[in-house]
């Protein structure tokens, strides 16, 4: 038996590659395509949006239509959108994957308590090997001798325009965490000219800027005579799609609470 | 208050690789030095052997003469030189870090036998680095998606005349054993022709032979749109050195029993 | 002034990127679109059918009818329809850049007696990237020390049925002949078990297979205290149309006769 | 037949390593080993000095008295004691390999002058491979598209004071130069905070700093759909001494003149 999903905001561009994703899985199959009730794309095959071929499943604008059918929605939207969705996923039992982000307090709020009625997954970030790297880099940084350095390098493609990238500064904050030091006191964003020997505890950025690299991120730890290194890189934002859709066919079989992409996989 | 470390074999390859170490930490100080009763460097300074200058600790020929003074031997030699420091160390209650490699299942035994006496540390490997990738790649292993494609490339100096290398072996069976697959029949070693597209669960080795590379390995959790790589970069052997003077600190607080190296990183 | 570029198989996989990087690189518009006759897709907006939106440029079927104001074409097609698009070219004296493959004998000599009327650039790979790298493995080949050992690891996605890729086997090819080496003598593919240790001379390969690695590759030069590589990564098939479309521009302005890529970027 | 090779500052850092380059290296052999008249090491061995056991040939405080017999000099010195040693060259038709730094202008001038009679090797760095990389540097700098972006990533032990290291500058230099760029005006060697969009023709510099690495340099050639890097990884400074050694052996052939490495390497 396949998992049932749905997938709201079908026709963007995180919607076409859940589509696919839920397509080509053979543990998932599309219960429901849907996009808010004025698009003109209503009614057009979800499966030809997202450039897999015809698949049978229209998309359509009522998420109430299709909820029974549906055992978990992925819902990577927008706040208001995700909270009138996770309403009436409340009302009819059915867990929800939030993608969405930059919800305010009382949005937050609100979606914790429907999560007393339906299981819910909500993070930031789906990928698994981001995940996963996260929980590596805590790891290590606990069991790595006190003296060792750490170093982060990312790369990204010549239009962002930030650096360090924000996975960046999450892993340093993680590593931070994990050895109880102040993060704020010991990153380390720019080394330039007579900088004087490195200094104890400090965790350095690196920045590469070029090309069209979606997103590469290592972390080093360096002691005399070796050298440990956690690696992610992504190529495209795939990735995302096929972590969400692991997290829904996980979500259908928890109690209701608010779960998020460490306890799908295992590492919290 | 340092911890008091005596070395044996102390003049050898390994010795003077732990007497530096033990000399240049500062938490630790060398009470004794020991090489067997025959060597013609009994008398020599220690310190001079090793290459650190002259720090007033002669080789001696008997463990016996400086149990006393000393918290933890640190034993690196042959399985009976081994054997008879460590009944030493469990007549006057002093715990033991051992190096040494190819005891007999006999011999295992004995050694099992002293450790209802003596806090004892056993591992084939004591660089900190290993030691926690085998941890990391055991935890990704079990988190990353079900259709990962695992691949382990090593690298080694020109002169290695085994491939793939031990420690790439250990991976791969730390991997499969995490995935319950059976190792034997999923590494696989070689990749030459037309091999056909690549076979779900393989773990792939791959083998770089040259110059003076002391030891690289890379573990590589490729999925579509992104890649986890956990890496070891060994630059010289002093690695060794510094795990064993780590496990020797950590052993003195012990009780009786036998530890290993993921007991001291706190990974078990 | 921007040079007018006419694209054949302008539908098919390859020519929707050329549409594409012809059309976005500000030094070339794209003066037409061709398919073969009995294509459906006649008539279509060829930069709608590409993805980038409608340019106002007709996909048609006939070479002929826009050779005149066509400064030069790319053709990425199959022998015979590359061969009549030669004529074509050759009787209006309009340069080709030919990224077909496949020739027979008798083909590439009908190829070199039109190239008496008209520049025409023919290249298996027009990858920017990859040729400068030949160029630096043939130039790095020859200047290393004697003794150096040179290893060759690449990386493909999980459905690549053959190993070592085609390119690895170009960049060994290349760098033996650079040495005065006979390829196959020295060529070792695979090592396994005991091997003893490494025979001078040798070029290594090693072969990854996993997720969707476009294909990446990397050479190692190395020495006693030191390493040299050259690597190339693909992250997306673009490359070989920039590649194309840069040949194009640079082809306008020469002479008739046969070029390659490396006559292209200077290398030659 | 050997190239007989005479090493000045035979006991020093550099020159133990110069006796031990010669000493294994087939097709060379130790003609002698000065240090200052007054070195209290005048007498021992040199090969026992250098850690490779005795090979009969003492360390003397006269360069005249061996340059009979010596084929050729190779001196990492000062700048008054090369001077002093090109002369005793000089007036012996003794060609001579020079890899003292911090020349004034006048003591260039006087070895210009001496060159007149000796074939004379000048290099800041004698390391082959990192010579190869800058000739590579300049021909892919050259080759590449117009719009590619550059980043040079460089790392270094935890005691180093400055940053980017000499040899990234060095790099970022060459590749400026290649492209006809004012390298201080597109250098940039920090990001941080919002930086807005990758400037066009920047050369980017990263620096990681940490454990005991001893230089690592990656240059990145970083376009749309594709990635070329040339990386120089130093593992010890051995390598300097056989890049010197392979100097010597090459300049004996030599004509009076001025030389360094690219001609010594045929890159120039």
């Amino acid at each position: 038996m396949t998992t049932a999903i749905a997938i709201t905001g079908a026709c963007g561009r995180m919607g076409k590659m859940l589509v696919e994703s839920v397509h080509t899985n053979k543990a998932t199959s599309l219960a429901g395509a849907l996009e808010h009730p004025g698009s003109n794309l209503i009614g057009n095959d979800a499966g030809e949006i997202a450039g897999v071929g015809r698949i049978g499943v229209p998309v359509l604008g009522d998420l109430s239509s299709i909820i029974s059918r549906t055992e978990v929605i992925i819902d990577f939207s927008t706040p208001s959108a995700t909270l009138a969705n996770a309403q009436i996923c409340a009302d009819n039992g059915t867990p929800i994957v939030v993608g969405t982000t930059g919800f305010s307090d009382e949005e937050k709020q609100q979606l914790t308590e429907l999560s007393s009625k339906i299981p819910m997954c909500i993070a930031a970030n789906y990928s698994t090997g981001l995940n996963i790297s996260l929980k590596l880099l805590e790891l290590a940084a606990k069991a790595v001798d006190e003296d060792v350095d750490i170093e982060i390098v990312e790369a990204h493609h010549r239009h962002k325009v930030d650096a360090p990238s924000g996975t960046a500064l999450a892993m340093g904050e993680t590593i931070a965490k994990a050895r109880n030091l102040d993060f704020k006191e010991f990153a380390l964003f720019a080394r330039e000219g007579i900088t004087g020997a490195r200094r104890k505890d400090t965790i350095g950025f690196s920045t590469v800027r070029g090309g069209d690299v979606v997103g590469d991120h290592t972390v080093m730890f360096m002691a005399d005579g070796e050298r440990l290194e956690v690696t992610h890189k992504a190529s495209n934002r795939m990735a995302f799609a096929h972590g969400a859709v692991r997290a829904a066919t996980w979500l259908v079989k928890k109690e209701p609470g608010v779960y998020d992409m460490q306890d799908v996989l295992g590492l919290s």
